[in-house]
């Protein structure tokens, strides 16, 4: 394979490597995503993470051990296991299917490496359009260049925005459990030297009360076909935050996250992980051992509550999303 | 001192002891609060917290004081610096202006205890009434036995509604950055036997929308005269989840909580933190060192966004706040 590199996932012509987002903002640890058993288990446990990124570093990882001579049979044994990785982002499963029909699984997983940086490209475009000078944005979870190949979804079009010198405020909200917010976009605020404030997610309700939040922008694991979407639990909490304050609220997602086989949100599998994320476990644990907790991985937000969605094609209202808009633009 | 006892405070007639908070669940360690400089530590690191045992606690430890020999001037400066230890609640300034005023310290602060029970009683009395068969309640922080010298506050009605045989169940969310709600109202509620899950704060909108919450019930630090209140950070936003999906929510106080000198919740002081509880801090730290965080420990929830206040002398509706019925009932 051609050799590439991104925030999060490079390949050096031999061996695929990821960092280990699960070790960030302490450690920049590279790890050998080679395998695909090794990338399953990568996903699963968060190593690696981001809709869009799951897709391209499955693809690539594919792609490594079609290159080292996996037969067809190994091949396509892979790829099944890797679509069920992680059941609620789509991108994953858009990768595997393009992965499965590949005549040439390097150049597909190039492609499609290259076809994200693309994507972000687009949605920074259409989305920093809607930015004005001096906004407040508030974001959730990380969806940044370590969520995808190339500058990110939300936090990339609050980069663009940035770099077209509008003096915006991020608010990071920590996204617990796994505190997404409060450790990689952060940490990306940080590196990009983006003005920001990290809030706990029970914050976010005031600092709209109080008007220092003009937009809100997120990322999506799969946008059904009338416009619900759904994203990183607390998102939903977010859309009705922004609708009770009268503050814009923007899913934004390449079009390989749109999924014309839900026609809506009812139709997305939501995964649940294991409540000691939420309790804490081991040395971490602060809640007593036999607490029940709940721990629902995405939550679904209705187009209703959706001013626009940012894709990398265009931006599309509410009512152009509820008007079957998706079909025609990602059909 | 006659001796007394409740869950996080106790005084043997010659030493007043507080359980660390902060070490719950894990250890119940008793720490000496006799001195009030020591009470004021353990007050402002949160050992001792919830606004009606700060009040309870910090008059048993002038008295103590003034037990053990403290001069008229030793004493009133005692109790005007803890009267400044926590600028939101208002039960301690209640609590100081009677050991302020009072000709037998020791009896004043052995009534206050007494009374902070009966309080208790009250309100859990008249808040179980209006909690149904089968319930969901979702609660915040922690308002229970470890906030009072009795039963608690919210935490006390939801006891009793689950003594009374209901059949509720309790959603407790964590309560972020101190995780209040994860580790001490989880504590109370599995020494209890409650049936009852934690979530993240970030969760509970989604509980609502799912309908498996029918009543919000939390504590509050102090009531405005118009009803406005203030309360852990995150009760404003689960008050307008609670609007928006049509659940009736209430705060639980008793009228020592009530401060009619202020008039609506803009004139209710809101104590910020140090921002490392947000980013985490030591072997705990999550975010980038240099990363900037908001943490203001309470926020105001306005009048508007309340079903009715419980009080332990009874129930009042947003429209009765609204008319003044609190400088009736309080004054």
């Amino acid at each position: 394979m051609t050799p590439f590199e991104s925030l999060g996932l490079k390949h050096d012509g031999r061996t695929l490597w990821v960092l280990d987002q699960t070790q960030l903002p302490d450690a920049e640890v590279w790890l050998d995503g080679s395998a695909p058993e090794d990338m399953i288990a990568l996903i699963k446990r968060l190593a690696v993470r981001g809709a869009p990124l799951i897709g391209v570093a499955a693809a690539a990882s594919l792609a490594t051990c079609a290159a080292r001579g996996a037969s067809a049979a190994e091949y396509a044994a892979a790829c099944a296991a890797l679509r069920a990785a992680r059941p609620t982002a789509v991108n994953l499963m858009w990768a595997m299917d393009r992965m499965k029909a590949a005549t040439d699984p390097g150049a597909e997983a190039q492609a499609i490496f290259e076809e994200d940086v693309r994507l972000c490209e687009g949605m920074a475009q259409h989305g920093a359009a809607l930015i004005q000078e001096g906004e407040g944005i508030l974001t959730h979870c990380n969806t940044g260049g370590l969520a995808t190949a190339g500058i990110g979804t939300a936090l990339g079009v609050i980069r663009r925005a940035h770099e077209q010198g509008k003096r915006i405020h991020v608010f990071a909200d920590e996204t617990r459990p796994l505190l997404q917010g409060g450790r990689l976009t952060a940490w990306e605020l940080s590196k990009l030297g983006i003005p920001s404030t990290l809030i706990t997610d029970s914050m976010a309700a005031l600092l709209l009360r109080d008007g220092k939040v003009q937009r809100v922008l997120v990322g999506s694991d799969r946008v059904a076909a009338n416009g619900d979407f759904a994203n990183k639990v607390g998102t939903y909490g977010l859309a009705v935050q922004a609708r009770f304050h009268g503050v814009p609220f923007h899913p934004v997602a390449p079009f390989s996250t749109v999924d014309l086989a839900c026609p809506t949100g009812a139709a997305i599998p939501i995964e649940e992980r294991d409540p000691a994320e939420v309790r804490g476990h081991g040395r971490l644990r602060w809640a007593p051992e036999g607490m029940a907790a709940w721990n629902p991985s995405f939550d679904v937000t209705p187009v209703e509550l959706v001013t626009s969605l940012v894709l990398d094609r265009g931006v599309y209202s509410a009512g152009q999303l509820r008007s079957g808009v998706l079909a025609r633009v990602c059909g």
